[in-house]
């Protein structure tokens, strides 16, 4: 399956982010086209050394990455990038990956 | 289930870190007390706007949080970590972050 990971620095005002993400954001996200499962870290984030500079981080699951290229090219896809882009503009280090995985 | 997602920086030579980390680096780290699942990247990694600069992300999963400090405080642990540090060094920009992720 292949997923989007989002990766959000901590934001200067982490109580309006995190209302913002959970009563806006995610409920435009959960209505993606062709979304599998969609997981929000719980909890802190941390490095094998300590706290670290991210807040939260959003996985988006499809079913390959042509799934979601189409997701977000959509309407709803659309919207939510839109939205991402208020409470998480590119500036403040938000980062997106899209891959696909494999066990080893 | 908590985890460890791990980004690596496209690396000078793609072909030896590939060598290395599927050779060397996946057998050490399956070995991780308490490892549940290991999953790598298959295929580029890109973003929502084209190319990125990161070459693979491994994903290790442990039950908990306590379970990952308990994994790298092993020997096991000590010994993924060290060929980590050799094969991917911290000035590689290489990225590592343990969080428990909840459905949303």
């Amino acid at each position: 399956m292949a997923r989007m990971v989002v990766i959000y620095p901590t934001p200067k005002h982490v109580e309006a982010f995190d209302r913002h993400y959970f009563d806006v954001h995610v409920p435009l996200a959960l209505k993606l086209p062709g979304l599998r499962k969609y997981e929000v870290s719980d909890g802190p984030i941390v490095t094998p050394v300590g706290a670290s500079d991210v807040h939260r981080i959003g996985t988006l699951y499809f079913d390959d990455l042509a799934a979601i290229g189409k997701a977000f090219a959509s309407p709803e896809g659309q919207a939510a990038g839109a939205d991402r882009r208020l409470f998480a503009p590119d500036e403040t280090g938000v980062r997106m990956f899209l891959f696909d995985n494999r066990d080893v």
